[in-house]
């Protein structure tokens, strides 16, 4: 997606080999017509699937969701981190260890608000090493409903996380494949993949 | 907004005399098709404020704030609860109490997004006693920018967060206000009006 790749390279920020910066347009401050064009291509490309729930986790992975949602006419969850108050003890669980806040958090979603008829898009802003993708397969499997596809922004293709999802036979769409983040600047997959065929 | 009284109504769930649950259509599973009326209402509202900054806090006021700047053509930012390893120390803070999850945060935004020209408008889901609205304003006072306005999906009117704001000059636009919650119904603040002037 050209929108995105240009957003990448103008205005994230590479903070070391592994690490990007994309709080100006992605998971700090939003850039709503972005957002809309990343959610609308995520639509356009599950339109077919029979999709009747979007499941992603807070916070990052909300934006993009509200507007797939809107475009597939169905609602979406967000797996709660935290739990609140209002939350009883009849939700699905999983572990998920996040590297960019070095902590291992319990995801729940109500038992609620998904059922075995369910055909679930999963969303999240970034793919590295699987670990969010896992812990909602896991909650979406507990519910035994269906896992559809991944709808990933940003995948950092370098790490693990596509190759251990599409061995399972799961589709990955990623709108922005990272090849490396050598030298401070960011080279995508179908770059790096011209570059090797000139 | 008749649209999310009748949600309120029919898909909300008293829990007591001062908590309602609303994760079948806001905090937890989102309805599309009311967020975005909920955006447009927020935008329809504020739309001759020289808005140039919706700010919210992560996670429930993310969708609704999406809609809003979409409508207004301006960015949007979600305070973060947690640091990342993203984010640098050049932030403004400041702490929040959540009645809902019995915590204090240290709320965060990077001062890169927030400048003094700022209009800012916040949006979050619940007002209650304002702990979260007077986090956001002091950080909007911290970047020198200007807080335009509040825009609240639900206030509990019988606690004192919108009399706080108000008394400091700000505009508070809230979409259903709740005057109580007695025996497991709610009765919201027009409704109790017009009965007590029959």
């Amino acid at each position: 997606m050209e929108s995105l790749k240009q957003a990448i390279r103008e205005r994230g920020n590479v903070l070391s080999d592994t690490v990007l910066k994309v709080d100006s347009f992605l998971n700090h401050q939003v850039d709503p017509k972005l957002i809309n064009e990343i959610g609308q291509a995520f639509a356009e490309r599950f339109k077919n699937e029979g999709i009747t729930k979007v499941l992603t986790i807070e916070s990052s992975g909300i934006a993009p969701s509200l507007v797939v949602a809107t475009h597939l006419g169905v609602p979406f969850i967000f797996a709660r981190k935290k739990k609140s108050l209002t939350m009883t003890d009849n939700v699905y669980r999983s572990q998920v260890y996040s590297f960019t806040k070095q902590e291992t958090n319990e995801i729940t979603v109500s038992k609620d608000l998904l059922h075995a008829d369910d055909r679930v898009l999963i969303i999240d802003d970034f793919l590295a090493n699987g670990q969010a993708a896992f812990g909602l397969c896991e909650i979406v499997e507990q519910a035994g409903a269906q896992v559809v596809g991944f709808g990933i922004v940003i995948e950092k293709s370098f790490q693990d996380g596509r190759k251990k999802l599409t061995d399972k036979g799961y589709r990955v769409e990623s709108l922005a494949r990272i090849q490396s983040f050598k030298n401070g600047t960011v080279q995508f997959v179908d770059e790096f993949v011209t570059q090797l065929s000139k």
